[in-house]
């Protein structure tokens, strides 16, 4: 995929599948809200009363898949090592309304009120894109 | 969610993505076909020419996590050691097929060809699920 292929993939609102690794070397994975923002990903979790959020403390490294789930597939792989940040309102919206303006107001009011809530920014050390055709 | 919802829901031709953990302690995740049956995850994957593979020589837990992308969210998240069998074709189109009835019949005599080609049979260790309704 070319870089505005990509750039058009990832501003569709999919989720993507947020990968850590535990304590005990394992992997965890779940579904997370994203926004891509000039080349680099936006994610938002709790640091305490997440276990991805807590994972963070103890391995740095994350991987991230958004995938279409029709034919023709398409997915969009990212390795990294995010920054924590404070929560902020504004990326906090930006993030969440991409997935319907109403809801994610309303889930921002609540996540600004939570003590451990963070942002997190990720520049990606590897993105890999691929367009799979009709043929997989 | 309750048995039967989570059979309903893993009964549609959703994509999973799959986590492993690299021969660095890094998580990897990647979008891969599967099928739920009788109470365990087939998977298929190649044990040399994938990483996803690769990655199950040093490290024998995976994590996947299958998602619906619309509101109500719904999700499913499966740990486990799964274990690695020989390609075996009723498997493969078993899994492949519920993703396109001619495309799946396609790939599979192409993936009965390859030699590092196999399934995985995972039952759960730990099956979260969880529908976040329409507030999330």
């Amino acid at each position: 995929m070319t870089p505005e292929e990509i750039d058009e993939f990832l501003a569709a609102p999919r989720l993507c599948h947020f990968a850590t690794t535990d304590e005990r070397g394992r992997p965890r994975v779940r579904p997370v809200w994203y926004l891509w923002r000039d080349g680099a990903f936006w994610f938002t979790t709790r640091l305490e009363s997440r276990h991805t959020g807590r994972d963070l403390s103890t391995s740095e490294w994350v991987a991230m898949s958004v995938a279409s789930e029709d034919r023709p597939y398409r997915t969009v792989i990212a390795h990294g090592r995010p920054e924590v940040a404070p929560k902020d309102r504004e990326i906090l919206l930006a993030i969440s309304t991409r997935y319907g303006e109403g809801p994610g107001r309303r889930w921002t009011a609540i996540a600004m009120r939570e003590p451990d809530r963070v942002v997190l920014r990720m520049e990606p050390s590897k993105l890999i894109s691929r367009d799979y055709g009709t043929t997989a």
